[in-house]
C-alpha cells in the first residue's frame, strides 16, 4: 500500500464519512425489522408489465442507437416529453433549458461541481435532504441553516441570514428548497412563502435551487406552483426525477435552468460521465410516449394516501402526549418531534431491538441539532409494518419519556 | 437572469469549455462526412437480439429489484463475473476490491473527486485520453505530460519528473496511464516498460491509475500483463468498462483497487449517483452469466481486425512519403504523423470540405503540443467508408504538404 493513503486523499476525501444514513440501513436490513428508515418507493408501484412491454419495443425497433453513446443533453425525444407536461402545466421551457442527468443526485453533484469553491455558502434548510448536503459538502460548501415553520423555510430568518452576509460581504452560491412535501419534513410552502422567499432571491440577487422529486405525488390539497414558474427571471434551477414518480432503478433525473446555466450543466456532465444511459432514457420516452405514466401515477398516489392515513390514524391512536407529527399532503415522508428533552439517537438501540427502524433527524441538520426528531418513511412498509412498527415506536418512546 | 452570471461559477466551472471533439462531432454528424473522428463501437457488434432476450428474462424474474435502487457498490452477481474474469487471469481480487461506477467516465470524475485539491499535480501521457484530463481538470488539477516513444509513456523522463518534482518538495497524486492500445496513440505498453513505470512508482510512492478500456479488444499479439497484477502492493487503481466490449448505452464501468480506496469511491460515488443503475447492471449481469460476453467479444474482435487492417493497407497504398501511423495490436484508435511542419488543425476546415473527419491530436496533449497529429476511429465506419476516407484523407494531406 501507499505510505499514508489518507495523506493523499482530497480535502474532500478526507472529510467524507460512510452516510449515518447508510449506515442506519445496513441494520435495518435484518428481515423481521419493520424500517421506517430508507426512502424507497412502494415495489408494488413499479409498473413491471408495462416497461418489460416497452422495452422490447426500444429493443426491437430502435437497439443500436438504445446501445450506443447518445448525447450528454440527453435523448430529445424524452426532454419533449417532459417539456411537455411542463407546458401544460403553464411553464416556459424550451430544449435548451432542460438536460438529462444520471439521477437527480447527479444534479446536485452537478450543482456543486458548477458553483461550489471549497469555504463558499450554501443555504439550507433545517432541516433538509442529505444527498443534498453531502453532495454539496464533497465541494467544499459551508452550509448555513435557516429554521423551519409550518411552512417550510422561514424567509424573516432566510433575510436576516442574507442580509448579514451581505453587511460582511459574502453571497451564498445558492439557496437549496425542496418545496414540496421536503425530505425530511413533509412540509409543503404555500405559494405566499414561496412569493417571499423568491422576493428575497431577487431583492439579494441569490439563486435558488428548486429540488423537486415528490411534486408529482400529491394526495390531497391544492399544487402550489412551482418557484420555477414564478420566478421567470432565471434566478430558479430545478431538478427533477423519475425514481418517484416510475422507476429508481433507471437512474434518471433532469435539471431545468435558464440556457447559460444548463449549458455549464452539460459541459459538467460530459467530464463525469459523458451521457446518461440511452438504453433507459428510450424506455422512459416510449413509456411517456403511450401516456402510461399518467396511470401509474394515479395508482400509486392512490396507494401512497392510503399509506399515510393509516400511519396518521396510528399515531393519533398511539403516541403519547407530547409527541407531534407533520402531515404531508403528498411525498414518501413525515417528521416526527419527540419532546424537546427526548433524544431520538438515545432511544435508537432500543428501537432496533423492537425491530423497527427509523432515520435520525439530526442527520438532515446541518448545525446538528434536531436531536429531539426521527424521519418515518410510508411509502415502502406495507400497511401491516405500518399499523405494527407504529406501535412499536409509540410504545418505545411511551416507555422512555 | 442574476446578475454577472460568471463570477458566480465556480473556479472550475469558468474554465469549462465545450469539449474540442464535441464540438467537431457535430461538424461530422453531417451524414455525408465519412468520420474518423468519433469514437463509437461498431453499431453492428451490438448483440441486440442476446441482450433482448436476457433483458426479458431480467424484467420477468426480478423486475421489481431491478427498477428499485442498488447498493452503491454495485449488483453483487455483476461483481462475482468481473472477478472471476480477473481471476482467470490470476488477479488477486475480491469483492471489496471492485465497485461499479455509472460508465468508466464516473471513474475518472470520481478519482478527482477523491484525490485532487486544486493545484495539485498530475502525471499523464502525451498525448492522453482527453475526457480523463477534462476529469482532472475540473477538480483544478494541473497535468504534467510525459513524451511517448514507441512503447508508450518514457520511463527516463517520467523519472526525470518525479526526481525533479520530489527536490522541489511535491509528489503528483497519481500516474495517469492508459498501457493496451492506448487512447489516443494506439500504443500497447510491453511488459518491460510496464515494469519500469512501476518500478519508479514504488520508488517514489505514487500511485498509478490504469485505464483500460480496450484491454479485451486484441486482435493480435501477446497479451502483457495488468499493471494491477504486477504491482501487487497497492499502488495501481485499475478503471474497466462495458462500453467497448458490450454496450457504452449501458453506461457501466467498474473500479478496481485496495479495499481502503475502493471504498472511499464508495462514499464519493453516494454523493455523485447514489447507485448505477440496477436495471443495466442485472442485464449485464445476466448477459455474462449466460457467457455470451465472450462470444461476441470474439466477433467484435474479429470485425475490427479487419477494420484496422483495411486502413492500414489503405494508409500503405495511398498515403505521402513523410507521413507516418502507429499500428495497434487492438482498440479503436490509431495516431497519424503528418511531417513536422504541418499541422492537422490548419487543413481540417479542407477536411471536411472534402467529407471526411478526423481528431486534431494536439487536443490529447496538455502541453498544447502535437499539431502535426491526428487521431483515427476504425471500429465505427464501414470498410467502404474506410477505404473511401482514407483516400481522402491521403490526398488531402498531399496537396496540403
Amino acid at each position: 500500500m501507499i505510505s499514508d493513503l489518507n495523506s493523499i486523499f482530497s480535502e474532500s476525501a478526507q472529510g467524507m464519512k460512510r452516510s449515518a444514513i447508510r449506515e442506519i440501513l445496513k441494520l435495518t436490513q435484518q428481515p423481521d425489522i419493520i424500517s421506517f428508515a430508507g426512502g424507497l418507493p412502494a415495489p408494488e408501484s413499479f409498473p413491471v408489465n408495462d416497461i418489460a412491454e416497452v422495452t422490447q419495443e426500444v429493443i426491437q425497433e430502435k437497439g443500436t442507437a438504445a446501445l450506443q453513446y447518445g448525447t450528454t443533453e440527453g435523448f430529445v425525444p424524452l426532454r419533449e416529453e417532459l417539456l411537455k407536461r411542463y407546458k401544460a402545466e403553464g411553464l416556459d421551457v424550451e430544449l435548451d433549458n432542460l438536460i438529462i442527468t444520471t439521477s437527480s443526485q447527479q444534479g446536485l453533484d452537478l450543482l456543486g461541481k458548477i458553483f461550489i469553491n471549497r469555504g463558499d455558502k450554501v443555504i439550507c434548510g433545517l432541516p433538509s435532504y442529505l444527498g443534498g448536503l453531502s453532495a454539496f459538502r464533497t465541494y467544499g460548501a459551508q452550509l448555513e441553516g435557516i429554521e423551519f415553520d409550518e411552512h417550510g423555510m422561514r424567509s424573516d430568518m432566510l433575510e436576516a441570514k442574507l442580509k448579514a452576509m451581505k453587511n460582511a460581504g459574502e453571497k451564498p452560491k445558492f439557496i437549496y428548497i425542496i418545496p414540496d412535501f421536503q425530505n425530511p419534513a413533509g412540509i409543503t410552502m404555500p405559494e405566499f412563502r414561496r412569493r417571499e422567499i423568491l422576493d428575497l432571491a431577487h431583492k439579494y440577487d441569490v439563486l435558488i435551487v428548486e429540488d423537486s422529486p415528490y411534486r408529482e405525488l400529491r394526495f390531497d390539497g391544492e399544487a402550489q406552483p412551482m418557484l420555477y414558474q414564478m420566478d421567470g427571471t432565471g434566478h430558479v434551477i430545478t431538478l427533477g426525477t423519475f425514481s418517484k414518480i416510475l422507476a429508481p432503478g433507471f437512474r434518471i433525473g433532469w435539471v431545468m435552468a435558464a440556457p447559460e446555466i444548463a449549458d455549464k450543466f452539460v459541459i459538467a456532465k460530459q467530464a463525469a460521465d459523458l451521457c446518461t444511459p440511452p438504453f433507459v432514457q428510450m424506455i422512459a420516452a416510449r413509456y411517456m410516449e403511450k401516456n402510461l405514466l399518467e396511470k401509474n401515477l394515479k395508482e400509486t398516489i392512490n396507494a401512497y394516501r392510503i399509506k399515510r392515513d393509516t400511519m396518521l390514524e396510528g399515531f393519533r391512536n398511539h403516541m403519547p402526549d407530547g409527541v407531534s407529527w407533520t402531515e404531508p399532503e403528498g411525498g414518501l415522508f413525515l417528521f416526527l418531534y419527540l419532546p424537546d428533552h427526548m433524544d431520538a439517537e438515545a432511544i435508537f438501540e432500543k428501537a432496533i431491538e423492537k425491530k423497527v427502524a427509523y432515520v435520525l433527524g439530526s442527520v438532515f441538520h446541518c448545525n446538528g441539532k434536531g436531536q429531539n426528531t426521527m424521519r418515518l418513511n410510508f411509502s415502502f412498509p406495507t400497511l401491516e409494518q405500518n399499523k405494527e412498527g407504529v406501535k412499536k415506536l409509540a410504545d418505545l418512546i411511551r416507555e422512555n419519556m
